[in-house]
Formats: structure tokens, C-alpha cells, sequence
């Protein structure tokens, strides 16, 4: 009773604040608006304005190819950051790119043409300082699985190679017209939490791949997922070579050892940056001096010099195998953009400069459309690789075109010298690679904040694991949309209760020391009144005004005269909503109590309007605060006993 | 200014109210109350609590027959009323069942058999008091449709006749599941819009299928969009025969005048009811007399005497036709369950009592199970039917045994009645029931309040008219759905101004006279904040702060030193979304802005506190209204001169 007393004196219905119903606005101007938020949220076309034409030209080529940008004001300070960063890439680069290549089922060299071409076309159409270009573990497993679905790339390697040729052509054409439609937004719903448990779970599946490689196996599987993977693995134990498991978990040793150092003393990064590479010279010099590959430890063989062929002429566009290519493409070319972008942003933040995801769209795809015309195959911004670029110290893209450069030597001059390097080698650099993926820190973490971003994750890791990679993609995107509809389907609505001492009211629950309104009921709703909610809606406030009519009436203190709606967080309406509230209303109106709204925002005020549920209702009875409507509200209370009131709302039904 | 100066004497900082962080409750208790939301928002046991077991069962048994419950106060006066309104609904069922059983292309004895034997199921087992049950235009036409690709109705009617039942019997197992697993809100994702369009589409679809009765044409196409017939109608012109469309126009002007009179003068609402058995007796009589089925007036022929035969073991589960029976099943069930509760709701609220959904489809189904075992096909509740039992004055499901018994009487003796009905008089009958749904008042309406709703009707209907039932329906609900996506992915944000002379503070679009605070930047984000929306709104904040900065730079006045986030609207937040506050606070620090919070609703609070982001923020810079954050900066303001506390800033972002 203290605080409604508090409120009465406060304020008096005359001078009370109204709703407003905003200015109208002409359709064609809403419409142009809401365009324009959903796809040009960051106005990309603002430094255009006002500008002369001439302006207008060098502005959109700059916009199209950055390097325009930054290259005029290039130093050779940069160069000497750029040039070191880059050859320490290089050296990743190699050995990185000839495992990954192997994990496709693709011929190793590919690994090397796709750390050549594609930096290059990044250098010059990326907005990013700090990325480094080439191909990943995750992209390169799933080319290997879904194009093994349809060819077998040991009986039919040239069929095999060119439709993973397309499929990154699609993945390039997709990627363009995702940033050229400012579609961009679509890789939005691949959550946080689902890229985590989709990636511990590609992680998971990577290394046991790589128990072929160890283990030296001739045979294996086909397919990812844990129990054919285990099968294979165990049914063939007598095959197990312990030369090259030694090997493999010796290297395996020596690179994780060597992480372990560098994450301790950042300065060092080199030293878990060269460790591939010393291990591929390592492993090909003992393999040549005890001519090991003559005792089951198998080496690369032949890789053919020289810079990459066109294959314009490979790609494939013909029936049978055009859907697999396009699926393929697509699948993996938003698996890589997500890992792209989001590297791309976070050294962005990091050096506090910013980054266009639409125009990075544009780069990535015209890096793999480029690249998928000189025998390349999916490229994207690996997090390892940009990592220790950025360690590195790079500046610029420079330190791409430096790392396509040291490629391009090796592909003209060194390939002779990896005949000798051996599989397992390659396989210990994948494994020490994905351990580094398997981020259960961050699995606790979203358990410890929100336990529905957690089922999500674990959704993703487990579908992948022991399904497929697609099919735990999908599963974590379908449980995330899920979560989004149920959001909306199932709204909270809160009792609102007054804060001591003020005109402010909350929830009860998160306000412990609110008290009640003796009489009136508040009722937040705490989402859009959609179709998909308002039968929803409609019960649950039936329930919450039965449960406190049935409170007052064993207390016996009073009755329920008021329901009051705050619609404070109700951004938006539609017709079945709107249909809600009239039946709302009806129903409260035969019960004898009177509904009152709460701070209708625009949108929601507007369509009220249009349906004239604000004639309905009565204009008096839509205020502007919950204060103000629980001070009409007391007015009333006080001025007018509830019987005759109850009687007045009767009549006011018939009418 | 002035504003500010007002605020700023009438609080301080200390006395401000803290946004609190609600008690912690146990992860199982908080995961029972959301289950319970989703699924059990009607609280359906509640009346069973604190019972004793026999009472229990009494309930239980009520619960599932509703005639337990409303049977022992069953009066004379109840039964006077249902058997004037169970004859008149009889005397519609007869005529319009044999019509939509020819539409279905059953044999029309089928709709007869549907009149009897679920209406009976239905009286036991429903709720709603004026629910006409009976066969419906679209779920025919579906069934015509969906079956007839997999079987053609001529070559085989056998087969067709069982799959129809089989689809019922699916149908039948759907619903039920549906309530039974309480999961009767999908049926709220079918919205208002959907509905009438596709209402109305389907109507469209129907009166061109009747073309062919009327134009007495032996050949007509299966499919149904516009296209087909048109093309199908005029290919054949030398094919019309004008007795059979003079009869079928003159009884279709008979119907529609009728029923034009009985909306004039609802007291005399069985004159429309009456008009097609009328329509049906003259039109056999006119045939008999003029033997007008020798000149090319095709009849209804020979109708089985007798009741319903059972028809269990003609269920058919075997493989090829299994997957086409489920899914006509599914897709029927669904309309059916939509349009049947729809009609009960609105009737119960005119009436004041309650329908309970779930329940609901439990008895529809049952009635459909038990439907496909005595040769009926699927029955709901359809509204015009509905609509005339109300008004003849129904009181409780006895109507609907009256009804039952009056089409027993029919099926026992009165079947030879019917051979000389001429078929285009079942067409004239099905026309004028089409024409009332096609509600273009309904899509003007939807127009003038939500555009986007009007979208989603309109895309039903021209799904429905120029693809086919499935595919227009599958659109609407995809444009709906994708609507609820985007209301999350491109959430609104507003830039809120202060109310003269109060510490309200609203949205300054919707309330002009709003006022901005020098030096202070009030954002609110209207819903929750998720991974698919995180993005956009980092780059949102970003550019709302970049406008005002540069506004601000242009007037010189001051520089932009707080950005208060209104958090009010924002219902939930997830580990993406937590994310893109702290990339936002870093950006912010690093600009020398201070971002405060306003008033996290509990949900959030409990995120923001255990991802640490209050400690990182500081508890003193979330506030529990955005006057009091107001205040607070405002009192920071005029204590501390700007630019030191922008090097304060600068020192927090080293540490």
C-alpha cells in the first residue's frame, strides 16, 4: 500500500505523458529504409557522396582493390616487417600446404600452386593487414569427403582432381555474390558457438584420419565418422608399421614441444613457425640415409617443377557431377569465409583498423575463382597462418605476395627435394596443427554463460564426429534457429513489481524488494507479438490473471480491477497479434477488469492505430510509463470504488 | 541544455538504484519452468492437484470425454434446441458431403458415411459446444491432388480409395500425436495471413476444378493451378454443353440470392441452409421428369444402401505408396486441425467458454483414426457448417449426434433419392460455399495494417493458384518464418531523447519533442541479442556513434563522451552476443567514449555477470533506468572536465 500511496499524490491523470502515435511515414520511405538496414547496414556508399566524378573512379577502385589504397604510402620500413613476416609464412606454408593437399586425396603439389596464385590475388583485393592466404585442414577434409562420395580418387584421380577445380570455382562464385548481394549477413548464423564445437569436431575427425599416415596403413575407410574410422583402424592391426608410427609420434613430439616453448615466449614465435619445415627436412634426410621408404615408411615421390597450369579448360559442367561440385562449393566456400572473416576481424580489432565483411566476400571469392583456373583449390585465411604473420610483425598484404614469391622458388628450383619427405611427417604436422583446435576451454566457458550455446556446440562436435561434417553443421544451424523461433514462440512475461521509493517498476524476480499494487496486476511481455506467439500470449496472460485474482481472493483483501501491459520490449506487432490483444481485451472486459497498456514503442503504436484498437481500448488507457498507468490506474481506484467500476465496464461490453 | 540542467539536481550518483543481478536459481529448477513454458503454458493438470485418486480418475476420464462432464445437466431444453440445429445441419451435411466427396473424386457415398460416424467421436470427445463436424472443400481437393500424382482415381479406384484412407488414418495419428506431445502450437505457425490467402486460394482452385461439372466436360486435367485448366477449358470448347451450364448457373443464382437474404435477415438463417438440399431435390426432379441425363446432364448414379463398412483391414502399409499416405496425411491433418480450432476458438469466445487445444486435437484425431477404420475420410470442423449450427442455436455437441442419426436415417432408406442428382447441381453447391472464403476484405485489411503480412497472404494465395495447395503453403510459411529471422537479425535501434520535464527518456522519432543531451549518446536496441544479430549491431553502435561524433564535430559544441545503451527491450542475450558487447567496449575505450549500460532485464544481468563483463564495465556504469544513467554521466560531466577523463579512458584500455 506505501508505495502506491507514494505514487498517488505524485502525479494526476490530467498531466500524465500520452503514447504518441509517431509522424506518419510514406511507404515507399519506410520500405526504402528497412532496405537499406538489412542489406547496406554499414552504408558502404558514404564516401561516394558528393564527390566528383574523377574522385568517384579512384574511390571505387580503391574500394574494389585496397592495395590502391595503402601502396602509395608503402615505406621500406614496411618491406623489412613485410619481408621477414612473409618468408616466415613460406615456411609454414610449404609443408602445411602439401599435408593439407594429401588430407583433400589431392596430388601434393596442388598444396604448393595454392599458396602461389590466390595470395597474390588477396594481396591486392583484401582490406586485411594481417592475413595470411592458403588452404585448411577442415575446407580440404570435406572437398576429400563429399567429392570421394561420388568419385573415387584413387581409381578416377583425373575426374576426382577436376571436380574439386569446380567445386572451388562454385565456392568463389558463391562467395562473390554473397558480398555483390550483400547477402554477407548469412554467415552471421553460423554462432560462435556452433564454429567451436564444428571445428573441435573436424579437429577430432582431421586426426584420425591422420592414424593412416602414422600408423602406415595402405587401406583405410572412406568414410569420417568415429565408429568406420575405429573399425578400419582396428580390423587391420597386423598392418600397424612401427617405423612409421616411431617417426610420426616423434615428429609429433618435437612440434608440440616446440608450440609449447613459443606460446611461453612469444619472441620465439619463429621457432614453432620453422618447426614444420625443419621437420620436413629432418624427416627426408633420414629417410634418404637409411633409405627407410624400403621398409613401409612412405615419401611423397615425384613432384613436378614448375609454376601452376591453367586449368580453365578442367572445370566440369556437366550433369552427373555439376550438383556434388555446387554442393561442394558451397558448403565448403561458407565454411571458409566464416574461418576468414572472422580471423580477418580480430587482428582488425586488434590493430584497431576496420574491415568490410561484404568486400572481403568479394576478395575471397575472386581469389578462388582465379584460383580455380590455375590449379588451385580452396583457399581462405587460416588462423594459424595469420597468427604468426601477425607474431611475425607483418604490416601489409606485402607479406603475402613475400610468401608467394618464396613458393614460387620452390615450386621452380626445390621441388626435387621433397621426394624423400615422409607421409608420416606430413601426418604429425596435421595432428600437432589440429590439437591446437580442440578448444574445450571455450566448450566450458559457454556451459559456465549459457547452457543452450553449450547443447549447440556439443550438437556441432558430435554430428561431425559421428556422423559427417555437413551433417553436424547442419544440426548445430537448425538447433541455433530453433533457438531464435523458441525465443519468439515461447516470450517471457514477467510480473512487474514498484521499486521503493520511485516510479519505476521491474520484475519481481529480479527485484526482490518490489512490492505489488493492490488491485492491478503489471504484466510485462518481453518479445514481438507475432502469429507465432499470440495463442501463446493469450493463455499465458489468462493464467497469470487467474493465478492473482485467485491469490486476492484467498487473502480476501481486494479484487483485480487492472491488468496493465507493458509493452516497453514489444518491438513489433502483426495482424494475428493485434487480433490477440482484441480477444485479450474482450475476455478482460467480461471478467470486469480494465486492460491498460505501457509504453508502446513506434512500430507497435502505429499498427494499434491502423486497426483502431486504440479507438477500442481508449486513448486514455495507453500511457507512456508503467508509473503513469498505475497512477491513472490509483486515480481511478480512489476517485471511483470498484463495484460501480466493475458495472461500468460491463456496460462499456454491450456497446 | 535545459533538460540536463533539470535532471541533473534531482539525483546523484550514490543514491541511484543499481540494476541488480537476480538470485541464482539451480539449473534443473530454471530448465523445468522453461520445459513447462514450451510445452505445458496451459498448466492442463492443475485441476488434478491435491485429489484424491478416485476423484482423479473421474477427472482424468472428463478430461479425455468432455461429455461426462456437461451429460448429467443435460436438459429438454437443451436437446429442443440441438435437434432443430442437428436437423438443419443435416440437411446442409447430405448435399455438401456428397459434393466434396466427388471433389476428392471418392465415391460420393463416402461423404455420407463421413457425416455419421466421426460427428459421433466428436460429440464424445470434443469441447467446443458448436462445432459442426463434417468433410471440407480443401482437404477433398488435397486429397484429390496429392493422391491422385501417385494413383489415378479412374484406372484404380480401389487403390485410391484405400490410400484416402490410409492418408485419414495418418492424418488422424498426426493430430493426436500432436496433442498428446503437447505440441499443438505449430499449428500457431500457420498466422492469420497465411490462412486467409491461402484460404482463398485454395477456394479459387476449387471453383475452377467445378468448371468441369458445370461445363459438363467428360476430360479435365489433374492439376490444379490456373495455368493447367484454363488451358484445359478452352482447349475444348467444342466439348460445353449448355443444358448442363444453364442448370449449374440458375441453381449457383438460386444459392447465392438465398444466402445474400438469410445475411440480410439472420432470423431467417435456414433458408440458406436449406437452399442445397433444396437445390438438390428440384434438381433431381427436374432430371427424373425431363430425363435430361440421356441429353448429356451427367448424374450421381447408383448409391449404396446401408451403413458404414469397415474398412481397417484396407489400410494400406506397404512401401511405395506408404510415403505418399503419411504425407498427404501430414499436410491434411495440419489444414484440418487449423481451420477445426480456429472454428472452435472463435465460437467458445463468443460464448465465453474455454477450448483447450491440445485437448482439442486429441479429438480430432481419434475422430479421424476411427474415421479411416468405418470408410470415412477426413473430417474437421468446418466453419460454414460451424457458423450454421450456432445460429440454428445449438447448446452442446448433441447437435452433432442429431446431425449423425439424421444421415443414418438417410443412408438406411433414402440413398435411391439421389440417382437422378444431376452432378452440376453438387458443383452450383460447392461455388457458393468457395465464393464466402474468398475474403479480399481480409487482405485490404491486412494491407492497411502490415504490409508485410499482406506480402505473405498474397504469396499463399498466388503459391497456391499458380503452383499448387503444397507449394503455396510451404511459401507462406517460409516468408513468415524468414520474417521472425530478420526481426532477430536486423534488430531496431533507436536514439532516445529525454521527455520534457521528466526522466523519461524515449524513442526520438516517436516523440519529436524529445530533447538530446549534450555530449551523451542514449541507443536502445529492440530484441534480444544473438549470434544472428551481433554482427550487424557492433556495426550499427558503431555507426550511430560515428553520426552523432560527426554532428557534434560540426556544431562544435562538445565532444561525445557517453554512449548509453538501453538494454530494456533486449529479452536474452547469448555467448555471440556477449561478445560483441566487449568488442564494442574496447572500441569505445579506445575512442575515449565510456559505455554505460541501462537496465539489463534479469536474464541478461545473470550472462553479463557470470561472463564477467559487469566487473570489466564496471557495476557502477550499468544503471537501473536510463534517467539514472543519464544523471550519473551528467554529474561526471560537470565534477570532471572532459579531457582528463579521456586519458583516464586511455589509461583503462592499457591496463
Amino acid at each position: 500500500m506505501g508505495n502506491a500511496d507514494y505514487v498517488y499524490p505524485s502525479t494526476n491523470v490530467e498531466r500524465a505523458h500520452r503514447a504518441a502515435i509517431p509522424p506518419p511515414q510514406p511507404f515507399l520511405k519506410s520500405l526504402k529504409y528497412n532496405l537499406k538496414e538489412t542489406f547496406f547496414p554499414d552504408d558502404p556508399l558514404k564516401q561516394f557522396k558528393n564527390q566528383p566524378t574523377s574522385r568517384k573512379f579512384v574511390l571505387g577502385l580503391q574500394y574494389l582493390f585496397p592495395i590502391f589504397e595503402w601502396a602509395p604510402s608503402y615505406t621500406f620500413n614496411f618491406l623489412k616487417s613485410d619481408f621477414i613476416s612473409g618468408i616466415t609464412i613460406a615456411s609454414l606454408a610449404i609443408p602445411q600446404g602439401i599435408s593439407y593437399a594429401k588430407l583433400a586425396n589431392l596430388p601434393p603439389v596442388l598444396g604448393l600452386y595454392s599458396s602461389f596464385i590466390p595470395p597474390l590475388v588477396y594481396a591486392m583485393m583484401g582490406s586485411s593487414r594481417d592475413l595470411a592466404v592458403g588452404t585448411v585442414a577442415v575446407a580440404s577434409l570435406l572437398t576429400a569427403s563429399m567429392i570421394g562420395n561420388e568419385v573415387d580418387a584413387n581409381q578416377n584421380p583425373r575426374l576426382y582432381l577436376h571436380l574439386a577445380f569446380t567445386a572451388t570455382f562454385f565456392a568463389g562464385v558463391f562467395q562473390a555474390s554473397l558480398g555483390l548481394l550483400r547477402l554477407g549477413f548469412i554467415v552471421d548464423f553460423l554462432s560462435h558457438a556452433t564454429i567451436i564445437g564444428f571445428m573441435a569436431g573436424a579437429a577430432t575427425v582431421v586426426i584420425m584420419q591422420q592414424l593412416k599416415g602414422i600408423l602406415g596403413l595402405d587401406h583405410f575407410t572412406h568414410s569420417t565418422d568415429l565408429v568406420s574410422v575405429m573399425r578400419s583402424v582396428f580390423s587391420q592391426t597386423h598392418q600397424w608399421r612401427w617405423e612409421s608410427a616411431v617417426l610420426g609420434f616423434g615428429f609429433l613430439f618435437f612440434l608440440l614441444t616446440t608450440r609449447y616453448f613459443s606460446k611461453r615466449k612469444p619472441k620465439y614465435f619463429w621457432v614453432s613457425a620453422m618447426a614444420p619445415l625443419t621437420s620436413v627436412i629432418l624427416g627426408s634426410l633420414l629417410v634418404y640415409l637409411t633409405h627407410a621408404e624400403k621398409h613401409g615408411v612412405q615419401v611423397i615421390g615425384y613432384l613436378k617443377k614448375g609454376l601452376n597450369p591453367m586449368s580453365f579448360t578442367d572445370l566440369v559442367f556437366v550433369s552427373p557431377y555439376l550438383t556434388t561440385a555446387i554442393k561442394t562449393g558451397i558448403i565448403t566456400g561458407v565454411i571458409a569465409l566464416a574461418e576468414g572473416i572472422a580471423v580477418g576481424r580480430s587482428f582488425a580489432m586488434f590493430k584497431n583498423y576496420h574491415i568490410d565483411g561484404n568486400k572481403e566476400m568479394i576478395a575471397f571469392g575472386a581469389m578462388n575463382i582465379v584460383g580455380s583456373c590455375t590449379s588451385c583449390y580452396l583457399t581462405t585465411g587460416p588462423f594459424s597462418r595469420s597468427a604468426v604473420n601477425f607474431n611475425a610483425g607483418c604490416k601489409t598484404a606485402v607479406s603475402n605476395i613475400v610468401m608467394a614469391l618464396g613458393v614460387m622458388v620452390t615450386l621452380l628450383f626445390l621441388t626435387p627435394l621433397f621426394h624423400y619427405t615422409p607421409l608420416v611427417v606430413l601426418s604429425s604436422i596435421i595432428v600437432s596443427a589440429m590439437l591446437g583446435l580442440l578448444d574445450y576451454e571455450a566448450a566450458i566457458h559457454l556451459w559456465s554463460i549459457d547452457k543452450f550455446d553449450f547443447i549447440v556446440c556439443l550438437s556441432a562436435y558430435a554430428g561431425v564426429v559421428f556422423a559427417s561434417v555437413e551433417i553436424g553443421l547442419v544440426i548445430a544451424v537448425a538447433i541455433s534457429l530453433i533457438r531464435l523461433l523458441l525465443f519468439v514462440a515461447r516470450p517471457k512475461t514477467f510480473i512487474l513489481g514498484n521499486i521503493p521509493n520511485s516510479m519505476i517498476y521491474r520484475n519481481v524476480e529480479q527485484y526482490p524488494n518490489t512490492s505489488s499494487v493492490p488491485g492491478v496486476l503489471i504484466l510485462e511481455i518481453a518479445a514481438p507479438i507475432y502469429f507465432a506467439n499470440s495463442g501463446y500470449l493469450r493463455e499465458r496472460i489468462a493464467r497469470w490473471v487467474d493465478d492473482e485474482e485467485e491469490k486476492l481472493k484467498s487473502s480476501g483483501e481486494t479484487t483485480l480491477q487492472y491488468v496493465i501491459l507493458d509493452m516497453g520490449a514489444v518491438g513489433n506487432i502483426d495482424t494475428s497479434g493485434i487480433g490477440m490483444l482484441e480477444e485479450v481485451k474482450k475476455v478482460m472486459d467480461r471478467r470486469g477488469v480494465k486492460l491498460v497498456l505501457a509504453n508502446p514503442v513506434a512500430e507497435v503504436m502505429k499498427k494499434l492505430d491502423k486497426a483502431k484498437f486504440i479507438e477500442n481500448i481508449g486513448q486514455q488507457w495507453i500511457h507512456l510509463t508503467v508509473g503513469e498507468a498505475v497512477a491513472a490506474c490509483d486515480f481511478m481506484l480512489h476517485t471511483f470504488p470498484p463495484n460501480p467500476l466493475k458495472e461500468d465496464s460491463e456496460a462499456y461490453n454491450k456497446v
